[in-house]
């Protein structure tokens, strides 16, 4: 039998109680679809740090590469924050995108009917907002080399922001490809009045534009595309943009449809395998509590069902079942308008396992 | 008599036209308090690039040098668009930031009363929110070095992203300085988990605020914050960043408050000089049709009052003419709820000076 191989970070703060419920959700799915799951567990974040010594540690690397995909929760926490560099959640998770290859991390952001209400925007601007980020994550100002150095005008710091032809194709390609199976509109964001990156960006995907006929390009200046998404979010389709405007832009899409404890999120290479985590943090304010929301994990197995297994079927169970516990009533305490009818972590993933 | 100077560049698309108004208001001031101004036009931007062959004639900057303040409408269209750098607007504003040192860019997003309901947020979300965003302005990636080269993977863009400490901390005093006058919190945005300058940049913010011990300072990063932004806009009072996110956050800011073109921006230097410019752009599509709205350049007059000329009552008199002409309900096209009843740029300029 075809038995899919899935690496489950679980991580820090709720990481582990969103997990879980994930993978209730992963063995429901066998059972229903008699697809085989062989799940791997692995230390990453800052629990590796405390236990390993290091954020990622090289057995947590080979459990990823020998798996057809990653499941992760969350990273990251006030105790390893004053860490130095080396000794940071964040600096794994920097590693592990470039050991696996992920250049491409997709954002779906759109709005759960039922949940409407939950955003900072007025119902009517947001009708209809239906976008995905598809934010370059291998390169750019993050992996450009940084150093310190003396100066007249004391310590100076320096980043560097690079990007290659190659990447900017790649990454651009997929985007075209998404926008393809959409509505067919891509925004391509850069800063192009002003850096030599953003030009070269804005060159290359002009040329790759002319493989994708039938999708309508617009470019958009990173300032502009942090007003035009609170003007007019559901104009967009598909934006695609390098990683560091990619990071801003992503959180205030997801941020805007007010279903930011419900999003989830795609790292993808080359092939089928992917990483797929909630777009919500670790949350290490709530950790523990058994409160946690788990949709946004739950919903990010089902991405990887579509995206890497291509298990279409079981996908639209999960979000069936999900849309179907939300129109229901019941709601975890960050999207409860009603706090004291708020139901836990665990009731909520046994509701949706129950609904699929 | 105390005679001041005054650079005033129309600049681009519906730059003159807003401008015009704003002179109209300088010479009601003079009449009403007595002050004297003299003012001296210069090209600059896309009209510079005609007339001249450059975004930022020399006379222009002599003009500038010798003032002790500027008025700056707006520059730039789709005529130049696709121009090389040297003939770009941008350059010119890149250039004139450059050499005025004008490090500091300080711009304030509130709400109109009036116009609550012009924003795409909620008006309770919105309710109170009256932040600053100090913006760096002469650093960062913008004037770092930048080239390509030719590499296995194609051609490759780099843009560096430079900061020494002096320049943080001029930046940091001036937003401790800002905040000591207004509700005392500053937020200081960076990336300090991924990049080097964000880390010399909270380093720095850190032992500079021991000389504001009655400053609440909290470090954002740019993603939260862009995302904070919209969740409790109210919550910010001084927000202060380095160059390229400040360009996105301060866009961001003002678009949320739904009044972007009502709000003006001062960049400063080390001195009492400073250049003064609406934060809306030169909207080609609209210019030499006598409806653009005058207000966002009549209060950056206002704001030239306060920081240059120390002014404050002529300040508050325009301020509150403004206030008055809106409160009676006269809207320009970009305002008004019901277009059929909107007045020209013209009308509204008239109607702020009478009620000056
Ligand atoms: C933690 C940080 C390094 C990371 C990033 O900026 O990539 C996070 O903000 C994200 O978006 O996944
Ligand atoms: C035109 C551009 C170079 C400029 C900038 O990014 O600084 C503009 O967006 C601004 O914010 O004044």
């Amino acid at each position: 039998a075809d038995v899919k191989k899935i690496a489950v970070i679980a991580g820090d703060g709720i990481g582990p109680e969103v997990v879980a419920e994930a993978e209730k959700v992963l063995k429901r799915t066998e059972e229903l679809f008699g697809y085989q799951f062989e799940t791997e567990h692995a230390l990453f974040g800052g629990i590796a740090i405390d236990e390993k010594g290091t954020p990622l540690p090289e057995e947590t690397l080979k459990v990823c590469q020998s798996a057809d995909a990653v499941l992760l929760g969350a990273v990251g926490g006030p105790k390893w924050d004053n860490n130095s560099k080396e000794l940071r959640p964040e600096t794994g998770l920097l590693g592990i995108r470039k050991a696996l290859g992920l250049f491409s991390n997709i954002r779906p952001a759109f709005i759960f009917d039922c949940l409407k209400e939950a955003s900072t925007l007025k119902p009517e601007v947001l009708e209809g907002t239906d976008l995905i980020v598809v934010r370059e994550l291998t390169g750019g100002i993050y992996f450009g080399e940084k150093f310190r150095r003396e100066t007249a005008n004391g310590q100076e710091a320096v980043d560097t922001c690079a990007y290659n032809v190659t990447e900017i194709e790649r990454i651009a390609r997929q985007a075209f490809e998404i926008a393809q199976t959409r509505r067919k509109k891509l925004a391509s964001v850069d800063k192009a009045n002003v850096l030599e990156t953003s030009r070269l960006w804005r060159e290359t995907v002009n040329r790759i534009a002319a493989d994708y006929p039938d999708v309508e390009l617009e470019h958009v200046l990173v300032d502009n595309c942090a007003m035009q998404l609170l003007r007019r979010p559901s104009s967009f389709d598909v934006i695609v943009t390098e990683n560091m405007f990619g990071d801003i832009l992503s959180d205030e899409a997801a941020m805007l449809t007010g279903s930011i404890g419900m999003l989830a999120s795609a790292s993808l290479g080359e092939g089928a395998f992917g990483l797929y985590e909630p777009v919500h943090g670790s949350a290490p304010d709530i950790a523990g509590q058994g409160i946690s929301n788990p949709i946004a994990t739950i919903l990010s197995v089902a991405l990887m069902f579509r995206l890497t297994f291509g298990y279409h079927e079981a996908a639209d169970s999960i979000e069936r079942a999900v849309k179907e516990v939300l129109d229901a009533g019941h709601r975890t305490g960050d999207i409860a308008v009603d706090k004291s009818t708020a139901i836990g972590t665990l009731a909520m993933g046994q509701l949706i396992v129950d609904a699929m």
